[in-house]
C-alpha cells in the first residue's frame, strides 16, 4: 500500500453481512413454530430499531459494560412484548438460540473474497459492536478470514464512543491515522475520522430492505469510497 | 466430540510455537551486526528468564496490567544490562524490532496441520500471555488457523491467575469444563483444572533445548496426553 495504513478495520452489521435477511429468515421459521403471525421482517427492523438505544447507557458510563448478546436478548424479549406475542411457554434455550440469530448471519456477496484479497494488503479486524463469540461463530460459519477479532468487547466501549477507535488502534500499538476504517454507514465513519483514523466507505443500499433512505452516498470525502470489498482491495493495492 | 468440549484453548510460548530457537536466531543476527560477542541460546533464557517475574507484580494488583510486548521489551534491556551490553548507541526503533522476534516465531512441526484438523472439531484459540498483536501476528507469519485470539489481554490477568482461564470462559459463554486447556506445562493445566477445564499435555522435550529438565512427562492424570497436535486431534476426533 502507497499509504501508511497498516490494518484495516471493519463494521460488520450491514457492511460485512446482511443482518436483517439473516434474522428475519430466523424468525419466520420460530413463528412458523409457534404458530404466530407478523411480518419477520417488520420484527427484525423493530428488533435492530432498539440496539443503539441499548447501548446508549453503557456508552454514557450509567451501565457497566455488557457485551451484545446479552443486549440482543433484551431487546429481543422487549420486541415481543411490543407485539404482544406471549414467549412465557417458550423454553429459555429456545429464546437463546434464536438470539444467535445474529451468529449466523450470511455476508454479503463480495464479502469473503474481499477480505482474503484485503488480508494480503494487511492486517483485517471487525471493529463491531458484536460480541467476540458472536463475530467468532459468524467468521467460522461465513469462512471470514479475520487475522483476529477486536470490537466493542475487545477495547469495553461501544461504537461510536471515540474509545472503541483508540484503544483499537493501542491494542495493534498503531496511531489511529495508520488504521483504516471501513463501514457502509457515514457515522461509523465520521466518529473514525474524528480520532485521526482513515475511511472507507462502502455503500450496502439494501441493507435497511428495498426502501433504504439512509447511508446510500457517502456524505463526505471519505478518503475511499469502493462499490464492494473487492474493489476496495482493488483500489487499495493500487494506491 | 463424544465429550462435553465446545473449545479447545492453547498455550503457545512453547506449546505450539518454539519460542528459544526463534528467539536466538534473530538475537544472533543482531549481536553479529553490532559486533557484540555472547551465546544468543544463553541469552534468549535469561530474557525468557525474567518472563514469570515480570507478571507477578499485575497478577498481584501491585500494577495495573500491561501488554507483554512492554514487558517483554523491559526485560530485554535489563538483559542487556545483565550482560553488560550497552545499548545506547543502538536505534530505539532497532530495540523495538528485536523486541519483536516473539511476534515472528516458528511453529513446531505438527502445529499448523494440528491446530487444523482441532478446528473441525470445535472452536480454536489461544489462551496465551502474549497480547493481541503478537499473537496476531504470529499466527499470520505461521498459518496458524485460531478462530479467534484470546488470551491474558482480552481479560486483563496473566496466567496462571484463575481470571485469565475464568474470564475466557465467560467471553465464550462456556462454562470451564467445556472448555479444554492445550499446554506443554504441566502448572498451565493445574490451574486450568483448578477452575474447572479439561486438560490435554502436549510434551514438548525441547523447548528449552537438549538438556531440558522440567515438563518431560504428565505430572498429574490430564483428561488427555498426546505425543503431538496431529494425535491430539485424532484422539478428540475419536472420543
Amino acid at each position: 500500500m502507497g499509504t501508511n495504513i497498516k490494518a484495516m478495520l471493519f463494521d460488520v452489521f450491514g457492511t460485512v453481512v446482511d443482518w436483517r435477511e439473516g434474522v428475519a429468515r430466523e424468525l419466520a421459521a420460530f413463528f412458523l413454530r409457534h404458530g404466530f403471525a407478523g411480518d419477520a421482517h417488520a420484527f427484525a427492523d423493530d428488533w435492530r430499531g432498539r440496539y443503539q438505544g441499548s447501548m446508549e447507557p453503557i456508552r454514557r458510563g450509567t451501565r457497566p459494560f455488557t457485551r451484545l448478546d446479552v443486549l440482543h436478548r433484551e431487546n429481543l424479549l422487549a420486541t415481543f412484548a411490543q407485539w404482544r406475542i406471549s414467549t412465557a411457554r417458550i423454553d429459555a434455550a429456545e429464546i437463546d438460540e434464536l438470539n444467535r440469530a445474529w451468529h449466523r448471519l450470511d455476508p454479503w456477496p463480495d464479502s469473503a473474497d474481499g477480505l482474503t484479497k484485503l488480508r494480503k494488503i494487511g492486517l483485517i479486524a471487525p471493529l463491531s459492536n458484536g460480541n467476540i463469540l458472536l463475530l467468532t461463530n459468524m467468521a467460522k460459519r461465513a469462512r471470514l478470514p479475520w487475522d483476529c477479532i477486536l470490537g466493542a468487547e475487545a477495547v469495553q466501549a461501544y461504537k461510536p464512543h471515540p474509545d472503541s477507535y483508540r484503544k483499537t488502534a493501542e491494542i495493534l500499538d498503531l496511531s489511529p491515522r495508520q488504521c483504516l476504517m471501513v463501514a457502509a454507514h457515514n457515522g461509523d465513519l465520521h466518529a473514525a475520522r474524528d480520532v485521526g483514523m482513515a475511511t472507507a466507505f462502502i455503500p450496502r443500499p439494501r441493507e435497511h430492505g428495498p426502501r433504504q433512505t439512509t447511508d446510500l452516498v457517502p456524505e463526505q470525502d471519505w478518503d475511499f469510497v469502493a462499490r464492494d470489498l473487492i474493489a476496495l482491495a482493488e483500489q487499495l493495492a493500487g494506491d
